[in-house]
């Protein structure tokens, strides 16, 4: 067999920048994104010299570190180039938000020349203080690991490096590359040698990993109401089968967190649905709040006993597994073992016969109401109900964590559908970048059939749009057709409805000056394109059955008139913003 | 005399928002910019109890603060608020500008509740790792001062000491409040007492400023081939009648730096022009650089010997003046000496008689060449030289750093025309926002008549514009009316010509999407405005010449199509990234 150089008839010094696109193409990162300047343009040339790769080149930072974490979200790394200063400042939001919610991001920054900043020039980009060091500091604090190349290292192993702690912890690192550097000369040798990746099962397995797989199996043979909670580091930590099997074997009711929305298959009968503490749906709140023994897989947040997501169950009986650690009844905490090593090895010895637990069958969600008079304005329930029923597998969904992200989490997705959003950091506006990334990681995945004829699903409210609209000229450029839905209720609803239950629902400054939003794709160059306006239920139900409109052909954009203090009913029924501080009780403790 | 409180029906009691916005009041900040969420809900409330202010809304964090930036510049000093974690981190990159070029922004930030912070909360918008002040710590890396009310503080003590540092500074402060505080209620009768700004002169003078002085005027008064330089800190430290009444008594040549336009008369007739090191017109580069004494008011930037402004006049005979220290010949530094102080002092002790300096004529710039036939394709050259006969006096010019700040840079304005631009840390997409603050800040200043018939004239790069094309929408929003100049030269023709020199000059990652930028006003749902297109000189020349779109009423676009590597000629022919590393000096050494 022949290696990665003789493949690619790559000779045997190439600058440092091939290299690292190089190591990105081998883990089929192909797709780079970020601005141009002179600090990175010797970096950017190496790019357009592998054929299989290309410069994404996006309309500002920001957007261009959100589609760097959309296209992590499907691929499991991303690459962001930007420069020094000026736009490395500009992604520490998408930066931390990837940070925060476990998302691989390796973001280059072309530096001013090693010399410059040796001699401590007065350079454009700085802060007039010859401080070149400030902004790699910065970055440290929301990165796993950072490095800023100097000629004295080995560089392939630096390089390397980043790549690998990048990869195998699901969070971003820093790489600053002097632009003097970006021609320095390495051996590609290198290439040829495999990357440290943790991917599959790590031998031999650790006493510690053992030890907590015998006190797992113990639990759960002497479990008579558990449930199965998918977290968000799951799915990013690639342990969907393992997780899907020890579901299979155990029979045990299913649920995920938003952040862990796409887990398992909603279609399963053991499936239960999306558990946000107060705001879940009552048949989840029986389920997870009453469980005796609950099982938190994939978990991401250091703190659940109150959180975010208003987590009100006992902790008495909890095993949590993080990424690489674990907690077992709020109590022992085990440092060492990994998620993937611990599910699979819990996977292959559970015994299905020891099992105590007897199924019940899982309640069926009400989530389909009457259909309201063709006439009637269009609410969110009835649409998110309807749009279940269009949505079909394969899908990928990106969402804004406004009310749309609270809608998706309340309907049952078909099978191999996939959500994209950012449920834990929450930046408003996220959701257009991140579908840039969606639509070209699987653009790339489909190449190889993977993931064919997937549709991927924007839904943006009119507000969040306003942040980042100027990527759907990006989304233009590359020929790319989402779905865009843009859902318009006049202004910044989610903030109105946290603040529903004072004065400052009404407030002017939830308001935002109204956009003509069927007008965006021209202004931005778009020709070839499909945009509609729906304000009624009968408009809606016929655009989904058009079968036209439901192939994805070209970029297609459908503003959804909504009252502007409409939300999913869960949302209106439960959520105020007392809520933030302390999670309620379900108000019948019925045992299930 | 009634006292603020008095005067407007202060309570004794208030709340500690009203508090805070009613010092800003009194300061003449009566926008606050920024972007609305619950945790700082309760702090915009309070703006809309006191009459004189408003909020502004901007469509996004970094835009709003490229806002308060330009706002600031014109008012010196301003206030953006964001919210906790996501808002706050999608501003650095506008605070680290302001820091590196001297503008006040007080950036407060609406944090989560107190009880939330101190139980350590898992909240939405943090890493998820419970660490709340990792958002303020990053801040304070590109802030002079940074503060998070506690319950304990004396609250109105802490909120004067960050504007007083904020304004005395004029660079940016961070000031955290959390949810639960911002109705918080304080005495009110604080108010009464003014805040200890630096304003005029400070009394009585130190023995340092004594010393420096005596020192300035015995160079000023041997100097035979002196210049004056005003760099950035002499208008933002509001020095420039100090240093024009300087400028008369001696009649030396008078330069100013890119950062340090606007700080002259440009009609004077020892006005010579922009020095921009290697860049700079050969009449400039003569007079700087072979100058026997080179005085530097308001320097900004801490080594001048080899800077991005490629100064290259000897450091020998040079003073540094500072905005708080100075430095004399490259040797001796003082640390204590206020730059206002020194040039009031310095103004008030010249004694002209005493110059041994005799004045020559400074020659006249060439401008305004041969204009080309009607119908040539228009170029950068002739536009500007045409545009420098259309603006008039109380104009206020904002541009990007790229080809339009060059182009800028080389002519001479009328009396009273003030340019904001980001010379230094040169942001790309900063002028779109910075052009809203401006736009809002002459608007209030001319309801005092100071400022009356003020035309605001944007000049953005295509490129640049793509950036933060949605605070156009804000511009919609508040009836506001520039002119908005796109410069179409099809991409980052700024960074086409930085790597002229190689065969990145032509590369693809310099290229964009093209936009119809002629409908982005509709889009953002604007309705009385005028956009024109301009591809020749005739047509130019014509749209200059009409008297009714030379009178600044409706929002004005004009797209001005250009040749892809076309720029102002100084730049054609000087610019080469090499002058990055050094600078070279003037091929002709010829001492006037």
């Amino acid at each position: 067999m022949s290696t990665y150089t003789e493949q690619h008839n790559v000779p045997p010094q190439i600058p440092l920048g091939k290299y690292l696109f190089h190591r990105l193409n081998q883990l089929n990162v192909t797709t780079i994104f970020g601005l141009p300047s002179e600090f990175n343009s010797p970096l950017l040339d190496q790019i357009y010299q592998i054929p299989s790769m290309r410069w994404c080149g996006n309309a500002n930072e920001l957007n261009a570190s959100y589609a760097a974490d959309g296209y992590s979200r499907i691929k499991r790394l991303s690459c962001l180039v930007t420069t020094f200063g000026v736009g490395e400042m500009s992604v520490l939001n998408g930066i931390a938000g990837s940070f925060s919610e476990h998302v691989a991001v390796l973001h280059v920054v072309g530096m001013p020349p090693s010399s410059a900043q040796l001699k401590k020039l007065l350079l454009h980009h700085t802060l007039g203080n010859s401080d070149y060091d400030i902004f790699h500091r910065l970055a440290s604090d929301i990165c796993v690991h950072t490095a800023v190349l100097k000629e004295s290292d080995n560089i392939c192993d630096v390089i390397d490096n980043c790549i690998v702690r990048c990869y195998n912890q699901q969070q971003p690192v820093y790489c600053g590359i002097p632009v003097n550097l970006a021609g320095h000369l390495v051996d590609s040798k290198s290439l040829d040698s495999p990357l440290h990746l943790m991917r599959g099962f790590n031998q031999p397995i650790s006493d510690a990993v053992e030890e907590l797989v015998d006190i797992l199996l113990e639990k759960i043979y002497s479990a008579q109401h558990p449930v199965i909670v998918a977290d968000g580091c799951a799915s990013r930590h690639d342990c969907i089968e393992e997780l899907t099997e020890i579901a299979q074997k155990t029979g045990f009711p299913l649920c995920c967190t938003p952040m862990g929305k796409g887990s398992f298959d909603e279609q399963s009968k053991r499936y239960v649905g999306v558990y946000m503490g107060s705001i879940s749906s009552p048949q989840v709140r029986e389920v997870v709040d009453f469980a005796d023994f609950v099982l938190v897989a994939g978990a991401l947040t250091a703190d659940y006993a109150t959180s975010s997501y208003h987590f009100c169950y006992k902790p008495k009986n909890i095993v949590l597994l993080f990424d690489k650690y674990a907690k077992v009844s709020g109590t022992k905490t085990y440092p060492d073992v990994r998620l993937k090593d611990v599910l699979q090895l819990l996977a292959r010895c559970l015994d299905p016969t020891k099992l105590q637990y007897i199924q019940e069958e899982i309640p069926e969600s009400s989530c389909l109401r009457v259909k309201p008079d063709a006439n009637t304005p269009l609410r969110q329930e009835w649409m998110w109900a309807r749009l279940s029923h269009w949505f079909r597998p394969g899908d990928v969904i990106v969402t804004e964590m406004g009310t749309s992200g609270l809608g998706v989490n309340q309907i049952k997705f078909p099978s191999g559908t996939k959500v994209v959003s950012q449920p834990l950091w929450g930046s408003l506006g996220y959701s257009v970048g991140a579908c840039l990334g969606v639509l070209i990681a699987v653009q790339e995945e489909s190449r190889g059939n993977r993931l064919k004829d997937n549709r991927i699903i924007l839904f943006v409210g009119d507000g969040a749009l306003q942040l980042t609209v100027q990527e759907i000229s990006t989304i233009i450029k590359w020929g790319l057709a989402p779905y865009i839905f843009v859902i318009n209720n006049q202004g910044y609803t989610i903030d109105r409805l946290l603040s529903r239950d004072t004065h400052h629902a009404t407030a002017d400054y939830y308001n935002i000056q109204p956009w003509n939003n069927l007008s965006i794709i021209p202004a931005f160059g778009g020709t070839n394109y499909d945009v509609r306006k729906v304000v009624k239920v009968g408009q809606l139900d016929q655009l989904l059955k058009d079968q036209r409109f439901s192939n994805q052909d070209i970029l297609k954009m459908v503003e959804i008139i909504l009252p502007s203090m409409d939300a999913p009913q869960a949302l209106l029924e439960n959520y105020v913003s007392s809520d933030i501080e302390h999670s309620t009780q379900p108000k019948r403790p019925k045992l299930a």
